[in-house]
């Protein structure tokens, strides 16, 4: 069994499964208790806080633990929207944002707010001018992704805040940063951005928890009420295990990303070059120099994704498609919509994500049966 | 070292550790992934949803999974009050909710709704009679919740559902069961509510996660929005392993609720009787038949809560004071004030919860130093 599906989520990795069990045993008490189990337990905390912060580049206190990348969006976003009523109305978001993003919008969009929609040029990549023209005096918050999920491509963030700031200075900037962190290196201080969302099971570390960013002085209405944990930003009972195997995780995605970025490489570009061997027609979507390294979206012209991929599964081969069937209908992805792939090519796209476990029997793995795949996926087209 | 505050949060029950760890690395893929990785994932989700469901008597397609309890208040009292706008715009919930319940219903009245307080009695049971006499016709949610989290008082929630449907059939009623599934039966379909709320920590499942009952029919807005997750009620990549380590400690909460039960209660009368005997004007708040066989709340009169903890967890023990020093006075928990616990009552008041893992020897500790820590906070005072 191959996986390379990494941009979907990432096998835990064994420390960070370590601390998740080691805290849920010896520091399983509320965070909140004023007691010697609960002091263990909210050091367990501030410590992955710590680590957390320290592989962002934020100082620990601001880093605001969540439930995952859904909720950070979602708290970022509405947060901000909600705390701004009155004084701003408007909100600006990429084309090819995660639907967490897309969707917190529309939802603030049904509730009296006007959303833009920042284009995507046919690269992957905006061209930050293109955000900045749609700021206006009542722009509130721009949401701009750090590295597309399904493209790969790393967005030119430090250039994006500082045209949306030069436009309206007020106007704060979230990112989308859950695909950046087991990818990129990250300094949410040199990006400039004032949020920024991130997800522990996209890294290597265990589901159910993220955290959002929140600079210094941001003002954010919290999304969930209750017993006024994390400063009053998001109530609920810290999950301790799940914060300290995120910060295992996010220390070791931080420290090798260099090493494992070189890796990632080498194997994504002999993956590439195996299938343009195999399959001279394929095209990348995407610039395939500014994404990270573990990111092969591709198409191949004339075949249906959606039926390669239950093929690649058969083999024991799991990636995604760019496109589904709903309603039973082949729709391309809003992603490759938002770039402009032309529709017989987004139907026929796959998704290919090599993560830290990848290794060259995966990549053997897929070159010896998508070829083939390719071919009988083209002829029952 | 001896934990006697189960209510707070309970200790992981090794199966359902167990279960976490062996769903995060055998079945660490997106459950949303179509791939035999992503399948074997939804299949431990599905799974954990039938466990859970089977726990509280409802159909599994009527649990919504969460990140936690506070989580799911939000979700059924936000949501039904979203759905609500423009046909209805009053809530009513019980003086003495969870601040997850009270504070979201403050949210909500922040936002244009009016929001009455349902009292309780001074035996910290609520009287159906009063609740329905609130019920207006405008009346979107009542929220009662099933046990209090302070005093372990049992609600009649069947007669709150029956007072409120007849005074306003199309009224929801919503219950914040987390503090019920571990210490009675639970059958969501007997009680008749439309919605109830569940968190694993407190069952000796795993932190980060919880259910909403969502009765079959009942319309929700989510609160978190993005990939449209359970039935679109709740976004976000599903938490597998925290799912499963629920679904486990939920079935094993059902399964030995009557054993257990028995078993705290013999432990606990004899913790009162031995607390009455050293100290004879120890007073026990709310009544102390209708409550869960492992909540003693009592106050010590002329004690503060808050210095006996202290002194309690120098000595090793672990348990909660019914007020806590708030800017720099102690105030009374708003649980105890909605009861009407006098003031000098309440300040010296002490919760001490029970659960799986108590033993003889946690109680036999506590006698021990309990009289002294009295005497010597008394004489502090």
């Amino acid at each position: 069994m191959h996986y390379l599906d990494h941009a979907a989520t990432t096998p835990l990795i064994p420390e960070a499964a370590e601390a998740v069990a080691e805290t849920a045993r010896d520091a399983f008490a509320n965070p909140s208790s004023v007691h010697a189990f609960g002091r263990r337990a909210r050091a367990a905390v501030e410590t992955a806080r710590e680590r957390v912060a320290a592989a962002i580049g934020a100082p620990p206190g601001d880093v605001v633990f969540t439930a995952g990348g859904t909720e950070a969006d979602n708290l970022a976003i509405k947060g901000a929207a909600a705390k701004a009523r009155g004084h701003g109305n408007h909100l600006v978001v990429s084309a090819f944002e995660h639907h967490a993003v897309l969707d917190s919008a529309a939802a603030l969009g049904r509730d009296g707010f006007e959303v833009s929609i920042a284009p995507v040029e046919r690269d992957g990549v905006v061209r930050p001018e293109r955000v900045a023209e749609l700021v206006r005096p009542s722009t509130v918050l721009v949401s701009m992704m750090a590295v597309n999920n399904e493209l790969g491509t790393i967005q030119p963030l430090r250039d994006v805040v500082d045209a949306v700031k030069g436009a309206n200075e007020r106007t704060l900037v979230h990112t989308d940063a859950v695909q950046a962190l087991p990818n990129v290196p990250v300094d949410v201080a040199a990006w400039g951005v004032d949020l920024a969302s991130f997800a522990a099971h996209k890294l290597g570390g265990p589901k159910g928890v993220g955290a959002l960013y929140v600079r210094n002085r941001v003002p954010l209405e919290p999304v969930l009420h209750g017993g006024g944990h994390e400063r009053g930003l998001r109530s609920g009972t810290l999950n301790a295990p799940g914060a300290a195997g995120f910060g295992v995780a996010a220390e070791i995605a931080a420290k090798d990303v260099h090493e494992r970025t070189e890796r990632l490489l080498a194997l994504r570009t002999r993956l590439l070059d195996g299938i343009r061997a195999a399959i001279p027609d394929v095209v990348v979507n995407g610039d395939l120099e500014r994404r990270v390294a573990g990111n092969l979206h591709v198409s191949i012209p004339g075949a249906e994704g959606e039926t390669m991929l239950v093929m690649l599964d058969d083999a024991g081969i799991a990636c995604s498609a760019g496109s589904a069937c709903q309603s039973g209908a082949v729709e391309p992805s809003h992603v490759l919509a938002a770039i402009g792939v032309p529709r017989r090519l987004a139907i026929g796209s796959l998704r290919i994500t090599l993560g830290r476990t990848s290794t060259d029997a995966d990549v053997d793995a897929l070159l010896a049966v998508l070829p083939g795949i390719a071919a009988r996926a083209r002829a029952l087209t």
